[in-house]
């Protein structure tokens, strides 16, 4: 148990690691050959040019303005500063959406936290338990004098604590209800708004029947030209081009190897370079680089050539599934929300995701093993969640000395100095739990793809809900009761449904001064970090200064990021429960957990404004599972408020907790049926009024070609553009009108005109401004 | 414990009760007197004349012709000679579909029961472990040699049990699933050959906004104008008649009660009938009866014409909902699978049920307040469920003998007598717990009606569901562990998850004898007392005596009853669960189940041919519901024999039976993936298949007229005719065009051209034939 002084001195120390952060941040932005690093938002967006392309050498290089490093915090405030919808139309709804769950966290905790200490710390400390605990050499500390440990069994003054969880509770869900509203008229806003794309027009029809007498293309055809008749306009079958990319993505990779190595030969053109052909280089014979690659890449290209060939004749690489787009947005809501055949399992229509959220390897899995692939991840992700700690185990006993010894024993003599051997004892347990963590959400990621979800949002809330649920368990559970998820699996299964909330609830407070130090380590510094982007940085220069040739490599070798819902949600989440679950207990925490999220919030905005580019836009389709996620965290510290006070002779309270799980079931059931259906659906009302304007508006507007080649799987776009860099007309006149659904490339050169608020407002922090024109 | 003595006895005393009933059956129906109580089905389809109309004076009255007498179980084969389409045309495809599930009974359960024969119970056979018992005293019958009790503990015999388990869950499966697919593709040939009805056309609307510009009526046809611009044909609003309608059904009792008067009058002249007016005529002033009630009627016939003028004009009497007519099936299917307005929670649009199908005084219910009230009701049955007993025992204790004493002390004499003291104590406290579950389905329907749904099939299918948890909860459960409700529950909340199936599960092969027993009462002798038809044979005789003057007033005073899906089904479901739980426990048990499902078919499609007249056309919507509680049945019982075989020792086979309910359950949910979706949804194409067929078939249809009054008020109508007998042309039209939704005084007068096979075919069974013309 730790005391208010050994909180105080972590809090020093995280504070101080997160002070250090944000300066080592301020004089590395500061430096204009680290500008694409710290904001390629802008570079991406074309409002910002190089500042190592002007003034004089020193300067390219390093700030030389004292001054602006003395404001090394002025960032925080400018990060503030853009209006949210400038934020929208800056970086998309999703992203000044997600921004909104951090303000809630704060919308939700401050009065709270209020309220807690308010009422709850008086209540708490006024008693004497913990003082007469001491006297019976019970170890305990300030901290518990403050929490409801303190409160003697039985007494009367747990009415004050049931009372506070009811305005929690009450609070808690008229913020989620706020949110939810606005959320949705956003989402609304948003999309009636948003200008002309392929997806409003479109639907992914999987499963198609497969006919002796027609392909694919054309059995898509008949079908919707008979049964929307009025409404259908054109469609594009699927192709599985896997292969295809596989190839492409291998002569891109060896494309870098050549600009290596010329890169290499042209600054000591002494010595031709050489590399061994075998695996990663490391073994078999040696040839000149050069020639190697320069033979390989056109391999490689003939081999391109074939594939694309057979890929658009061989009727077998064409997927039954298809994009069918229709006359209007009208038509394409109806197709996509009924169902078209009799055999529901054929016919599938779903909306189409828009074009650069497809994920285009999963629309080559036949649809009907989706099922079956569900059910084994499933399988695989629960024991994922319980055993994960076997293989770890197993694997920390072989990396243990006498493991090591056994298996390479030709290293005996090393590992038996002293120093590697306590280098070995102490780091190398840890050090494979702490590699699982790491590629934890690129494992989840995985098993997403493989469940065969078709667009990435959809992967990255897939994965970031099993991320939740692996955190809930393994983070939060294992936590506070000190043992490993089997454990506590064995444990769930032997006991009855009203012990577990005990046992667990009688745990809770002890562990406060744990999850408080979490706190401080994983929210404030570990935020603190991200502002940092220390991967980004170093993979850049490594990039910049290896293979860097032209501008346009320069502006491939930045790597903006994104947000990263799939692992940032859950942590929000995380926070969430702790939050809510020490709100009636500890209430110590509370001001912690503020300062995470008002911390995070404002780190998020600036890198959402200034740093990540946006993969999609889902117009904030994830809000009903953030909404969900914080309903499960307040029913489960309802649920452990009551075993904790079941343990503490209050029984008479029983009731009245029982009372608030139910009205918050009650009240998420409500939310769902009101608002949910605006994430899902698509009212007919909405797109009768889009299409009505366009009429209005562009009564030419030739749509069919609008539409053509919207979903054509980037990979033959890359191509053609490998193979010829000027396009043709049609396709120039495409990426114009579609400037919401660039392909990764085009974003990059020719970025269309700026959107009107963000050109006439300052885009950029002013210090910035300054240095750039120094 | 029951021996197989006493279990023979039983059966005996059963079958010769059943044998009673049938032949009480035979005698009654050949009596012409009763031909309107047996054969009303055949009259409503007016294939069938009143054989009391022809023939000598006796002959009207008795049957004399003894041949038909000897043959008194024939109308068993003739109730099976009728071909299941013929079926489908003849009653229903509700019925046929209602049929199949006790052919579904007999599909699992007899090669179930073979199997459980030929393996279990030779192993079962082959210990000693219950003579050992019997060597200490413990009581035990033969039953329980036959069952697992009879297997030692840790017996590796008990992998028989589970290989059994897995060949039983495996053809259950099996059999759900070919019925499954059978039932959705009947449903879809059945909507598909239906004739044109007006909810193909139509969908009801509800929750339209309130405006102050305009009318509901004008609101209603604006959104739809604008919104299906290309669809909208027509559109009904909704009144608030209920009052109406109580007036209506008013005066419709107090000219029971005139016609009731004047029979009397006319046969016994000399007297002129009075009564008196207080409650129940009991009490109050003594006034001539004649004259009361044709005051009252003319009083009651001016306050329905204001009523009427009140409701046609005020516009709060309008509801904000409306049936909205398409001009395509398309259309309709299009609008009402979809979200209409941006706000989910207006504009709902869903199927409009058919005309007859309405539960008319439900659609009054405001749809805000319809959450409010399942919720309601949700907690209302949670106490109805575990707490019934409380009230019933309060009643037991209030009707003891001195319970009765002590609130009506002037009985005492009375009560005092030995005769009436062992009557009161013996019949008494039974008598409250009876009568509270023969009210059961009617208190269970009111809480469906209270939840706001607007159709009776939903209505059934609503009360079928919450009986069947009612049964499972207080007639399996509470039979088992022997104990009520409330003690379950308790002791449910406060065992692991683990401990429950163990409890129940050593308890089952215990119950065996008491469920044998129960069977063979309830499932035996229950269905042979269906067909006896004792309560409308006694009301029809009543009215027939007191009320009846015309021809058309013998027809009404047939009452054939439907079905009742709401109290059949889950007495099905509860034979399902005993029979697969006991298959693997005790096999002896499972031939009872057989005879049950062989003779309820049998009985219900006697029923079905000659009697039940169905109130509404569902085209088999609750098979989901059927499907998913036989898939939970299953579930039970293989909780239950892992619980079981826990507690003898064979912990080594738990892992092979926890897979059974986790492969039930991911059967069910393939099943609802593939085949649910037929009865949710109705595809575009079948849609788009039938409008084709119909614009060749009729292309000057007159659609609007055709829909114009289909979704009337039915008190609208009734009061018309009431008005005016004869009705206009347009009417007359609509009525001959609208066979399958006649109002119930159409289908008794003016029944439309009988279909072709079953007027081609016997329509009635050949004895009968022999009788009426005799």
């Amino acid at each position: 148990m730790a005391t208010l002084r050994d909180i105080g001195l972590s809090a020093a120390v995280n504070i101080f690691g997160a002070l250090i952060f944000f300066v080592a941040f301020a004089v590395l932005r500061l430096q204009p050959f680290n500008d694409r690093v710290y904001f390629p938002k802008w570079y991406l967006k074309g409002l910002r040019s190089d500042p190592t392309n002007s003034g004089t050498f020193v300067s390219k290089f390093v700030n030389l303005d004292f001054r602006s490093y003395l404001r090394f915090l002025n960032w925080m405030p400018a990060a503030l500063k853009m209006p949210e919808p400038e934020l929208i139309d800056h970086a998309g709804l999703d992203s000044a959406v997600y921004l909104r769950i951090y303000l809630m966290g704060l919308k939700v905790f401050v009065p709270v936290t209020f309220l807690a200490w308010a009422i709850l710390v008086p209540v708490n400390w006024t008693n004497n338990t913990i003082e007469l605990a001491k006297l019976k050499d019970v170890t305990a500390s300030d901290i518990d004098k403050l929490s409801i440990s303190n409160v003697p069994l039985g007494s009367p003054r747990f009415w004050a604590h049931i009372l506070v969880a009811y305005a929690f509770t009450f609070w808690t869900c008229y913020v989620l209800l706020k949110e939810y509203e606005k959320v949705a008229s956003m989402r609304y806003q948003f999309l009636a708004s948003e200008r002309r794309r392929p997806d409003q027009f479109s639907v992914l029809v999987r499963n198609v029947p497969p006919d002796p007498d027609e392909s694919v293309s054309e059995l898509v055809e008949h079908f919707f030209l008979v049964n929307h008749p009025d409404h259908y306009l054109t469609h594009q079958v699927v192709y599985n081009a896997n292969k295809l990319a596989d190839l492409v993505n291998k002569k891109k990779s060896m494309q870098n190897w050549l600009d290596y190595y010329q890169l290499k030969y042209s600054r000591n053109n002494s010595k031709r370079p050489m590399r061994k052909i075998g695996f990663l280089g490391l073994c078999g014979e040696k040839v000149d680089a050069l020639e190697y690659y320069t033979s390989e890449i056109e391999k490689t290209s003939e081999e391109i050539a074939t594939e694309r060939e057979r890929v658009a004749s061989d009727s077998k690489s064409i997927m039954p599934a298809a994009f069918v787009s229709f006359k209007t947005r009208w038509a394409a809501a109806v197709c996509a929300q009924t169902q078209q055949s009799r055999n529901p399992t054929l016919w599938l229509t779903d909306w189409a995701p828009e074009p650069r959220d497809v994920y285009w390897p999963n629309l080559a899995i036949p649809y009907v093993s989706v099922s079956v692939r569900r059910l084994i991840m499933g399988v695989a992700f629960f024991f994922l969640t319980f055993f994960f700690m076997i293989p770890i185990t197993i694997v920390q006993s072989l990396a243990s000395i006498e493991g090591i010894e056994k298996v390479l024993p030709f290293l005996k003599t090393v590992i038996e100095l002293k120093v590697i051997k306590s280098l070995i004892g102490g780091v190398l347990p840890g050090l494979a739990l702490k590699l699982f963590l790491i590629f934890l959400p690129s494992i989840l990621m995985l098993m997403a793809k493989f469940e065969g979800f078709i667009s990435l949002s959809s992967l990255e809330r897939r994965s970031a809900s099993k991320y939740y649920i692996f955190n809930l368990v393994n983070t939060f559970l294992a936590s506070v009761i000190i043992g490993t998820a089997l454990d506590q699996l064995k444990s769930f299964i032997n006991q009855s449904p009203t012990q577990i909330p005990k046992t667990i609830g009688l745990a809770i407070p002890q562990r406060a001064t744990f999850f408080i130090t979490y706190i401080m380590v994983d929210g404030w510094a570990g935020v603190a970090g991200e502002i940092l982007m220390l991967k980004p940085l170093i993979i850049y220069h490594l990039k910049n200064t290896f293979l860097v040739k032209t501008e346009k490599d320069r502006e491939e070798a930045m790597d903006p990021g994104s947000i990263g819902f799939n692992t940032g949600e859950p942590q929000i989440q995380l926070y969430f429960l702790l939050g809510l679950v020490y709100a009636a207990v500890t209430p110590i925490l509370l001001p912690f957990i503020i300062v995470f999220f008002g911390l995070a919030f404002i780190v998020y905005r600036h890198q959402i404004i200034n740093v990540y580019n946006q993969e999609y836009e889902s117009a904030a389709a994830f809000w009903p599972e953030v909404h969900g996620r914080v309903i499960v965290a307040l029913v489960i510290s309802q649920m452990l408020l009551l075993g904790l006070l079941a343990t503490k002779h209050a029984a008479q309270s029983t009731p009245f907790l029982i009372a608030l799980p139910i009205l918050t079931i009650a009240f998420h059931k409500y939310c769902q049926g009101r608002y949910e259906p605006a994430f899902v659906r698509y009212p007919l009302q909405e797109a009768m009024m889009k299409d009505t304007l366009e009429r209005a508006r562009d009564p030419n507007l030739n749509l069919k070609a609008y539409l053509q080649n919207a979903y054509l799987h980037p990979v033959f776009k890359s191509v053609d553009e490998e193979d010829d860099e000027d396009k043709n007309s049609l396709d120039e006149k495409l990426d114009n009108e579609c400037v919401l659904v660039p392909t990764k490339r085009q974003s990059r050169k020719n970025t269309p005109i700026p959107s009107k608020v963000s050109a006439t407002s300052s885009p950029s922090p002013p210090e910035v401004d300054d240095k750039s024109r120094p």
